[in-house]
């Protein structure tokens, strides 16, 4: 998708001109430098300026935007990896590995405060509307991480409680990254709600399919990562399972999600168990209704159809992955 | 000074009406809560409200920006306390020490976004112009916080710089306490200007005392705290020495400075040099001319005298600490 990739050089050339490696004190500045280097996707910030331009705006007026959403994300990927406690990221030392906990805390809190500051180049409404989104975003985030974090010691999520954690934690800044560039372009109010839904909706899909690709990708090769269930992490897929299994199942996924110690054969039991109750047929219906509602919010733009296409590929390429 | 304590009640009591202590996740809000009940003097939100006062704002209309204020305040004290491991603050367990790092981190960050939310209740060019300061305000903050850290592994620190990490770390804060006061008043640019360096240079000067009475107060009764000398703080005092010793003299307090034991008399080996050197009178003519500056400031304001005489008394009861 050459779209796309035209947005991104645009996007690294800004994020690039934007950098001051000169700027004071440098073991705060440096952090900071070294994570918005190491790459990645750079989806939300892409989705940014993809969405005012559909919407007619100039793409250029987004792009301090486009760098805040990064900015921010970045800054939470700090945080996340620290209390983590994540060695790596993107490959890469994390920030507090290279440096120290002491400096990711203080970069990241810098970083959440530059985030704030590339808002400042818009003016009047426009700033106090992108603000507001972006603090409102900024503060679901944090509950998402906290959600997430309780969920850690809990034997008692169900899987609505996941779904809207994922929600904070994930979707809502996917969806903030659309409805920015909607709300630069001047896009009719209804455009910039359902522009947002359509980022809720994509980002739930695409969480929902992550849960579900650790387990069930490459399968064919007799080949699993399955990382979350050797983490015992509690995805939709264990929680679903939970919620179907008869009680002597319940026990046994409940005692191996437990065990500290790698135990051989624990990937396989629990995929059984997963398997017995079609869990990985219900994620498939989950990942597919929530893409399905996204294409409707796409429907719903009041744009011509070629850019409601542009979407469609876009949503269909981020979910086409099968690993 | 009945004024102050008007406005600290006032203060408290808006401060009480907008915690909600049903706001989930109570995981992140209760930590939240817990720092901002602690007490503590108020003394920045209660320089927002006097400010606009004096100013002739409503007082009402500057209960948001004075919670952000201290909601700032308090989300630096945290991260703070965690990157110093600091067990207590203002007598009670510090959010880390009670919950975990990450909660404080967590909470921290939450706080921050929430500081920003408050100024959301002003509208157009005043909204803009309050969170423009805010966000300036945190990122040098951050910047004060980095280059003490840096300060305790460099044998290499001047004066000037210290007295810039002080401003940046300390002064700015109180700067900007007062100014949004003003700026919510709507007063004259000459006059936010002016009372925003007063707010500096009575920050300075509060730091600087700090410092020396660390050392040197209730010396007459023969007892001395002087917990930054047991601590190897390279306080005002200690680089104002360094900068005045002979060599030897040099070498013995950068030797007495690395000393993690407790040597008996090391507080009053440090005192003797201190005071061989005239450090104490030359730190009282610095933090006497930081208050002769703020109270120039006060003169340049387009108050009535009655007016700028609160200010000043307010100065004076701050600076009027023997210990």
């Amino acid at each position: 998708m050459t779209e796309v990739n035209r947005y991104k050089v645009l996007f690294i050339d800004y994020l690039e001109s934007n950098i001051n490696t000169e700027r004071e004190p440098k073991n705060l500045y440096e952090p900071i430098h070294y994570i918005l280097n190491l790459g990645g996707k750079r989806l939300r910030p892409i989705l940014t300026l993809l969405s005012c331009d559909l919407f007619g705006g100039d793409v250029n007026k987004a792009l301090d935007a486009s760098l805040a959403i990064e900015m921010f994300h970045n800054f939470s990927l700090i945080h996340d990896d620290i209390m983590d406690e994540a060695p790596l990221r993107r490959g890469k030392e994390t920030v507090h590995q290279k440096w120290s906990v002491n400096a990711g805390i203080l970069s990241g809190d810098a970083m959440l405060v530059l985030a704030n500051q590339l808002l400042e180049n818009y003016e009047g409404n426009l700033y106090k509307s992108l603000s507001t989104l972006f603090n409102k975003t900024a503060l679901e985030v944090c509950e998402g991480q906290q959600y997430d974090f309780d969920f850690e010691t809990s034997n008692n999520v169900s899987v609505d409680e996941y779904i809207n954690m994922i929600r904070l934690k994930t979707a809502v800044l996917v969806a903030t990254s659309l409805k920015f560039g909607a709300m630069i372009a001047a896009a009719d109010k209804k455009d910039q709600e359902n522009i947002y839904q359509f980022g809720i909706n994509l980002g739930l899909a695409f969480q929902l399919q992550d849960d579900y690709l650790d387990v069930f990708s490459e399968e064919d090769f007799g080949k699993q990562k399955a990382g979350d269930i050797k983490e015992n992490k509690k995805t939709i897929l264990y929680l679903k399972a939970l919620e179907l299994a008869d009680k002597n199942d319940k026990d046994k996924l409940i005692n191996l999600y437990q065990s500290k110690v790698e135990n051989d054969n624990k990937v396989e039991v629990v995929v059984s168990i997963f398997k017995k109750y079609n869990i990985p047929q219900l994620i498939e219906k989950e990942v597919k209704r929530y893409t399905d509602l996204a294409i409707a919010n796409i429907e719903c733009l009041q744009l011509d159809d070629h850019k409601k296409e542009v979407l469609k590929m876009l949503a269909g390429q981020l979910m086409a992955r099968k690993i």
